[in-house]
């Protein structure tokens, strides 16, 4: 059996994908790891997304995944792997030794965390290393802990982290943060956040867990060595596209090519939205909107498929 | 005293705009005749707004306009009726008389339905002829209605009806209609709607009110008198756009060209999205969407200005 469509990712993007998809009448699959994107990461309640003043990312998954199981979409907990183009014919290969056909695919992947690539930082993944404030800011209740990163997402896990942590630094690369001014005026509410600027990470250092980070002040050029007990990763993050290399176009950040009017990549029929792609905003509502717009691409290029 | 930004149009584009330009602290005017844009013509329930699996277009409304309350957004019930860009400063001219001066400005005043140009049309506008089922379905109760325009518009429109008139008639232009199967079905389980294709429209003819609208059939040549009391115009709307003339570039189907990356016209700080706009899909979440695009491009535009 060949699939219509496969939708790979189930974060803003994939989902309002499938919901479009699902009402084209489009026999549709959605592969995915888990539910959410990067919306599960959001420790602070989420207030941009149009309709819903304040909500958390875990209500606000909970509310789009209801909406799109409304709808004939079926879901397959997987991982893709490997997306080859033979004919017109998509086959995608999933971590569980799947192999799925389908006409038309849409990569709604997302993006992880980028990792500092730092010593000492993978031994201490799960034993003080964090790139997931809303998952584990609880474990650091009563904790002096850093946050890597001086933008919004740096500046939201440290607030987050103030309903638990004693002390919370802001470690900023640059010589001013660059979170926007709301941001930085709740957090120096809390008077439990530190904000150290002009800051080149050397190591992180620990036991069995984690106990201080190292930096150099790169105005004095002294080495500092910060006791923490956790340290949190803010500095953005990388578009998961490893399974499509040879199919699509990236620019410098490794984001995929996509026309945005139609959100077709330089493959025909397919296709890609949401944080994945060259998009400069990384937002909820953007990357829905994208994905209903690749959904109705898909809808548009299977008519003209079976036309001509 | 100048805005850093005036928003014209109060739809989804308009007010996820205001919602983002508050969160970047940009002190912002929004200038709406009504809340809601094409959501509040909807007439039957919206099912394709993620996190929302159906709401009314009424009620959608008034999350997003009690969403962009919480943040300090001034509202003013006015219509723009030229816009001027004179040296940085953009001055907004309004209906009542008004002149507001902004640093930058979004226009995302959607669209209007596109009337049938038709002998007797204007005539009977409010007697028998509705450019909104939503508004007027309850009036045309146990009657014959006929709704113009076979895409979704149209049979959204048709299924609406079906709830209180006893027959409506579809009529399309083309050899088919072009609303998706979902709609269709739907249509045809009501068992009241007719669908009429290969339509020329004549005349909407009436004494005081509308009592009938005359079509040629494409194929056979003849003219046919159709006996209805109400006729509702779904044949797609035109971009709200005379007030701009001049300051931005436009397609041949009068849509304000854009960078869809930035939102940006061809006028710097003069941003534009929604409806209003060269984006093919014309969907709520893809509006919201724009509107948080160009907000976040304003709030760029307005840091590079201050710095220069």
């Amino acid at each position: 059996m060949i699939y219509d469509l496969i939708i790979v990712g189930g974060g803003p993007a994939g989902m309002a994908a499938g919901i479009y998809a699902a009402r084209q009448k489009l026999n549709t699959l959605l592969i995915t790891k888990d539910f959410g994107g990067q919306m599960a990461r959001k420790a602070v309640a989420i207030e941009n997304y149009p309709g819903f003043g304040e909500i958390s990312g875990f209500e606000l998954i909970n509310k789009f995944a209801a909406h799109l199981k409304k709808f004939p979409v079926e879901i397959l907990q997987d991982a893709v792997v490997r997306i080859k183009k033979t004919g017109q014919t998509f086959s995608i290969f999933t971590k569980n030794k799947k192999t799925i056909q389908a006409k038309a695919v849409i990569i709604a992947s997302g993006a992880d965390p980028r990792p500092l690539e730092l010593p000492g930082e993978k031994k201490f993944i799960g034993k003080g290393v964090s790139y997931c404030t809303a998952c584990d800011a609880p474990l650091f209740a009563g904790k002096k802990v850093a946050v890597v990163g001086g933008g919004n997402s740096g500046f939201e896990a440290a607030i987050a982290l103030s309903k638990w942590s004693k002390k919370i630094y802001v470690l900023e690369r640059g010589s001013k943060v660059r979170a926007d001014q709301r941001n930085q005026e709740i957090a120096k509410k809390t008077g439990k956040i530190e904000i150290i600027t002009d800051v080149v990470l050397k190591e992180v250092k620990g036991k069995n867990f984690v106990n201080s980070i190292v930096y150099q002040d790169k105005k004095r050029k002294n080495n500092i060595t910060l006791s923490v007990e956790g340290i949190f990763v803010e500095i953005g993050s990388q578009p998961a596209t490893s399974f499509v290399k040879g199919l699509v176009g990236f620019n410098k950040r490794d984001e995929i090519k996509i026309s945005l009017e139609t959100c077709q990549t330089k493959t025909p029929g397919l296709f890609a939205a949401g944080d994945v792609t060259i998009i400069p905003y990384k937002q909820i509502v953007i990357a829905a909107g994208q994905g209903t717009i690749a959904a109705l691409s898909v809808s548009n290029y299977l008519s003209k498929q079976s036309e001509g």
